[in-house]
């Protein structure tokens, strides 16, 4: 189905975004990404994707327009095609550092053939806080791959590790202490390394099939 | 205000998200964040963000659960608390890697000390894609600042530096060639220590005014 993305300048108050995603509803529009921003009082900015079969999207963008609190509605390009599919990197400051130095330079060999690959990062620390950073991970959009780097990972991480891998998120740790290298998908030492092969799983530009080294240790 | 965060697993179709929008606005409920997740065919998890005056949170789960399709409805840990505040680094790899080193690595001190900022990046290259970055970078959500990581950026990448500007985003930029170190709030010639400075200007933590620093070269 054809993928559109619309920008909606609108005043700051409640039942807004109900009136523009009626006006989605109305045209069969499968809405699949929504952002709000705020602009700075008194306006936001409410950002759409959504795929729509049949329909024509300037009559969506004319029924927005007329929701009342909107300013201004128009056509924009989509995330999906500025930054693409994103890796996130979570654990201590020194490994994550790696690691991302890693990725963000294979990275860039894949974007510069055709790729778009964002590599986020959080430096974290604690169980408990690593493990919702892990189950938020599967919420955020885009996200195709987890890498822990870190030094001992275990308990109520590797719990969230096995939920986020039920939803099809796939996850490579670097060798390290604890319960977390048994469920990885992937166990790597060298953090560099690891950042670079996770790239090189996701990319359409790469020959790596990370099915085929599923439960593998470098 | 209150802020709440709330999931909802519901069935992959249009009109739900207007269901459940239509929901928050009857009870006056502001929305700051929605995320869409495919939790793979056919669920999808809806995410919200908002603030509340005076109504009780438990009766809008209950009206949500009403919404037809809705299968769940919880309260959940908001990202704002696991995210933290963003930093988003692009341009060309090299060069991302070192900025990013610097900026996780001093991340990784402040968030040990109760902050919560991620790093993210994209290694880019092309006027007209970073340009592209620039503006979508002023869309995405949580982003405090902006670190432009590159050799040569002018032309259309400086027109979209000084409209995010014009949004309140703070830009600093590598020391190099093109017209974008004019607008630049802050322009630093060593890659880890405009990744550090980046963080000390948004880390709650650090005694460091960017404000002060404003337009200076290091």
């Amino acid at each position: 189905m054809p993928a559109f993305a619309v920008l909606a300048e609108v005043s700051d108050r409640p039942g807004i975004l109900s009136g523009l995603t009626r006006v989605l509803a109305d045209h069969q529009a499968n809405i699949t990404y929504v952002d709000i921003h705020d602009a700075g009082e008194p306006t936001s900015d409410i950002y759409f994707e959504f795929t729509l079969e049949g329909s024509d999207v300037s009559r969506i963008l004319a029924d927005m327009q007329q929701v009342p609190g909107v300013r201004l509605v128009e056509e924009t390009p989509n995330f999906a095609r500025i930054y693409g599919k994103r890796i996130i990197v979570m654990g201590g400051g020194a490994q994550v550092g790696f690691v991302a130095m890693g990725a963000i330079t294979e990275a860039d060999r894949h974007n510069i053939r055709g790729e778009r690959i964002s590599i986020d990062t959080i430096p974290l620390v604690g169980e408990q806080e690593l493990a919702a950073a892990v189950r938020a991970a599967a919420r955020l959009p885009r996200v195709r791959m987890l890498v822990l780097a870190g030094s001992l990972m275990g308990g109520a991480i590797t719990e969230a590790v096995k939920e986020v891998q039920s939803y099809g998120l796939r996850v490579i740790s670097l060798n390290q202490a604890g319960s977390v290298t048994d469920v990885a998908d992937l166990v790597v030492s060298d953090p560099v390394q690891a950042g670079v092969m996770a790239v090189m799983a996701v990319a359409e530009t790469a020959k790596f099939d990370l099915m085929r080294q599923l439960k593998r240790r470098y």
